[in-house]
């Protein structure tokens, strides 16, 4: 190599000049034809280091940034305020505001009332479990969150995850009690395990589910859960309790001699009601009453039909008695030991995950909308200590729900007492109307889920996935027909591989590309994508767009020894190019590089030597630069094959060549 | 936004003049001071990218290119020499050639006798099936292999992982037919996996094996199959049959009574000179000989030795009776259906994987010595046809062995005749000098395989990783301790664990860091690591290093904002610093986007015009640009907000700002 070592001895004869315009860069005049030299990133430890990564991988958004120079009392009160963002609104909360959240607590209590009694069928608990739901989470959410607009309680996801979940390996009509000891023991470890993500900061566990699993994955669930439903439309009895397409139809069609016509004309006119009725709200947001107090209204109505038609049409199967009273308590009934403690953590898990996601994303959109943050690792905490205690109380999982906190945000919430107000009206109901909801109908807690549920079919989000990424699309579909043929949590598995896969797959075969330089200007860029851009003479410039890691470091080596070969060829074939002389690699999208990825270079430049041609790296990365130096790389390079941009290396090697030719 | 809009009609009042160097950049004059304008990639329909990118998946080295534009019987003898590289050396074959070919050839017999023998004890293997794998595949090898250097048999690695998984479920002492059609059935599927991941060029799956996994695994293997041969060498005749270091260890203090002192004196001595010779010969090169006779010059001897003592010291353990003959066909004994079918599947895929990356990486290093290219896919192929014929000839799984191949290389070897000739070596061996085994003792057997296993723990290079990657040496850790406590397939699932883990990590904490303009260029480089480097003020020059996708775009949005609060901070700090009004975000190593990213674009670009900054985007990739297009997200941005490098974006907007302030 070494052909261009004495560099900087004759910097001073370059012919070339570069003006830089001078009120953009304040350039000095000698500096203007100077080859810059590459450098090393500042030393650090390995403990530094290690430092700045665990910073970056636990706290990227830097949370205790405001204690930074505040007296210990201020730090005090930040510290409260950041573990209980009560204290950030309350000092300020006004009677206007409590007016504002009074209705639309009461709002989103009509709404949560039908729907907890609804998911709680969903999860196959028993129906008071969903209200006792609706009352003790709200309440410690309204302390712990952050977000001011989340209507907190059970969610069709969550309900329906741990229902098939549980159901697989326990029956609930044959042991009940064992089936709810197992559903407030998953509780209580999802409640931990959101916990434990929010405290050790992992909060980027939730990233792995993304968009494209998430759109299929909720279309798919909702799609079975509405053909689950069928159950109470038909009035059939005898049902599957499996959640996977083919069983349910068959259970459909097999028991067609339970299908009861009363119960279906009935299911089916409250079904086309509350449709219709949520077609109105999504028109004109204005009107979301009236879709928020349909289900109320649905329930009162079929709940007196029923009741007035019980000795004319015994056939239509009714909630029954449901206990009055308070949340009992049920940390006696966590379940620690014996052979179901693997079923009930797997379900906690899984269930803890789907709700976390879910209440995040929820409280992240309705933030977005009103301008204000929401600490993803401080709403795990939250949400996961709610859970914890709801646990203990005779509650199933909860999270943020997306239709009520729609429905809370369109009615005006302004903080969350808005959840306070909607668990007192929950209380209400539990002391003293308890014996209203007896003739309530089956068929209407199945029509009010399907009308929830088929909220969650975003086919424009899937048609989106197809027109910008068809492999998120793919993803998007593996998840929808995995959750509705095989099962809930295989489908969400699948899913989250397709993901994982298409990382891998874009870093074992990433783009690699020929630059060429855009005439007037030092850019270089894409020769396939830029017209204005032409080959430099004598130079193939290379550029790789991804680490250089184990997994693609024999491809790309293979790979730029074709795009060498081919330079070669296409000079053959024109008559009167100049021969190569010099391969660039441009390293600046080359963000790391591994020990596979050092000998790939090292194994380039020596493949390269032996055709004589030079090859000098532009821009390598201060990760990239430091492991290349230490793992004595640089040597045989000398420090001279490396510029800082791809315009120096052309540039001083050009001058080079014509000043020795 | 709209700040640029009319941006072309002004570009001739620009005051700025950028002087390009002419000799290498010829550069019309008017286009000096131009803003070039970020284009689309040329389109392509969704089957033009498919194709694309399938090419770059399965045929990244274009292994056609060579067939383009040739006439119909020249591309015949190119397919020949394609599939049977014999024909590509033959026709060039000369009397010097085979000469050196038959020293070679003699040689790694030498050594390939004795291996074999112990290799196939190492399996749980009857000792003669070491000699019957060692005729036949290097035969189908000779015919089909590209490497020229490859000594092809049975291999310490593939034999201890076949023998420790098969052990695992059936007794080869109780048992022993149905052990050995189990060998022969996993050395059938091995074959075959081999054989399709080459057809179906899926060659980059063994690249997830990264250096770092095999260093550790190597050495935990080495370990641990050096402690079991302490049965040999101690005379212990019972002993655990699984590979682990707790239960190797305690057989051997447990089975004090039966530690022979004979055999350990013996045994010993020969180890001693076993391993002495070997030091000679990696001390010296050329005396690689030494080392390579050292083997069959010992089993000599010590045979010789243990018949002599044969009355006096009867407790030495000996091989025995061995049949003489060719390979009887073992067709029948392949087994295709039953409970053990998943096991031999098992043990197939996983033996018949690292018995390619050994092979592989074996013949790509004698070839890069050499100066010829080993195309990784066909060596599947060859070594995959040959593992099928073994299976039906009574061999077990083979491949290229790195020991025998380096004596080899250093004996000379030119092409694959020298395996044609050791072959032939093993074939007379069968058939006429089986019965001078016969008092070979186990425990030179033990102190052979010591000898060879020893030069698998590279000490050196686990010294190189710790020093140039530290997660590189955590992987190394974890699949040596997992091979050497847990088991030899689960320690290597924990090591590819955690190298995707790795990767994973990258993609979801990727670098970000703030940009400056090295006075006197148009570059701009990392503020942190570039002491040259000044920020310019009003701009915020952020770059992010990894594609955004849904595991980082969360981190992403986090991380950019806290930036621009970190920017905001300093600016209050310093008194009399201008204001921050635009925020450029260099995209160049961003080498794609997905839905999820798309998503994260749009939101920072929300909140920076909520805080009333500018928020443009520099350099995007054609990938990223044709997705950040086709979602519509450049509406808003009115293709204004794209420059083609950030001195552009830095240039154009600036001069905007001068003329309406």
């Amino acid at each position: 190599m070494g052909i261009n070592s004495n560099r900087v001895e004759n910097l001073e004869s370059h012919e070339t000049v570069v003006r830089i315009p001078p009120e953009v860069m304040p350039a000095s005049p000698q500096a203007a034809d100077e080859i810059h030299k590459v450098c090393m990133p500042p030393k650090r430890t390995t403990l530094q280091k290690l430092k700045h990564k665990l910073s970056e991988v636990f706290f990227p958004d830097d949370p205790f940034h405001k204690f930074k120079d505040q007296s210990s009392f201020r730090k005090f009160l930040l510290g409260l305020q950041f573990l209980f963002p009560i204290f950030q609104w309350g000092p300020e909360y006004t009677l206007a505001l409590l007016k504002a959240d009074v209705v639309s607590g009461l709002t989103i209590a009509s709404l949560a009332i039908p729907q907890g009694i609804s998911y709680a069928k969903l999860a196959n608990l028993p129906p008071i479990i969903g209200l006792y739901s609706s009352f003790v989470p709200p309440l410690i959410y309204s302390i712990l969150g952050s977000s001011r607009h989340l209507a907190v309680g059970p969610v069709s996801i969550a309900s329906l995850v741990m229902g098939s979940m549980l159901s697989e390996e326990v029956s609930f009509t044959k042991e009940p009690t064992l089936y709810l000891k197992l559903a407030f023991t998953a509780t209580f470890f999802a409640g931990v395990f959101q916990a434990s993500l929010g405290l050790l900061r992992l909060g980027f566990v939730i990233d792995f589910l993304s968009k494209a699993t998430l759109v299929g994955f909720m279309a798919g669930a909702a799609v079975i859960v509405s053909l689950q439903q069928l159950k109470g439309l038909l009035g059939i009895t005898h049902f599957t309790t499996k959640m996977q397409f083919v069983s349910v139809m068959s259970s459909v069609f097999q028991r067609k001699d339970e299908w009861s016509w009363q119960t279906i004309v009935l299911g089916f006119s409250f079904l086309l009601f509350l449709l219709g009725t949520r077609h109105i709200s999504i028109k004109k947001p204005k009107l979301f009453w009236i879709s928020a107090a349909a289900p109320l209204t649905s329930v009162i109505l079929s709940t007196l039909l029923v009741f007035l038609l019980r000795t004319k049409v015994p056939r239509i199967a009714v909630i029954g008695h449901l206990p009055e009273g308070l949340n009992p308590l049920s940390l006696n009934m966590l379940y620690f030991s014996g052979s179901e403690l693997g079923l009930a953590i797997k379900t906690g898990i899984i269930t803890g995950i789907l709700s976390l996601t879910e209440g995040i994303a929820v409280g992240r959109t309705f933030a977005g909308l009103k301008n204000y943050q929401v600490d993803g690792n401080k709403e795990m905490m939250a949400i996961g200590f709610m859970n914890i205690a709801g646990s203990c109380s005779s509650c199933y999982v909860t999270t943020g729900s997306f239709s009520r906190s729609a429905v809370n945000y369109n009615a005006g919430a302004e903080t969350t007492v808005s959840n306070v107000v909607m668990s007192a009206t929950v209380l209400i109901t539990l002391l003293f109307l308890m014996p209203l909801f007896h003739y309530t109908p089956n068929f209407i807690l199945a029509a009010i889920i399907i009308t929830a549920v088929v909220g969650l079919i975003d086919y424009q989000a899937a048609l989106r996935l197809w027109k910008v990424d068809k492999l998120d699309f793919i993803t998007c579909l593996c998840s929808f027909f995995g959750v509705l043929f095989i099962s809930v949590p295989l489908g969400l598995a699948i899913a989250v591989g397709v993901s994982v896969f298409k990382i891998l797959l874009h870093v074992t075969r990433p783009n690699t590309m020929v630059l060429g330089n855009i005439s007037g200007s030092e850019i270089f860029q894409n020769l396939d994508r830029y017209q204005e851009a032409s080959r430099v003479p004598s130079f193939l410039i290379l550029a790789i767009e991804s680490p250089i890691y184990f997994a693609n470091s024999t491809y790309l080596q293979e790979r730029m020894l074709r795009w060498v070969r081919e330079e070669e060829d296409r000079i053959k074939a024109n008559e009167g190019s100049p021969p190569l002389k010099c391969v660039v690699l441009d390293m600046t999208a080359v963000a790391s590089i591994d020990t596979s990825g050092i000998e790939t270079i090292c194994e380039l430049r020596k493949l390269l030597t032996q055709k004589s041609l030079q090859f000098v790296l532009a821009n390598p990365t201060g990760n990239v630069m430091e492991k290349l130096y230490k793992s004595n790389v640089l040597e045989p390079f000398e420090f001279n094959g490396l510029y800082l941009s791809v315009g120096e290396a052309v540039k001083d090697i050009s001058s080079l060549w014509k000043r020795r030719p």
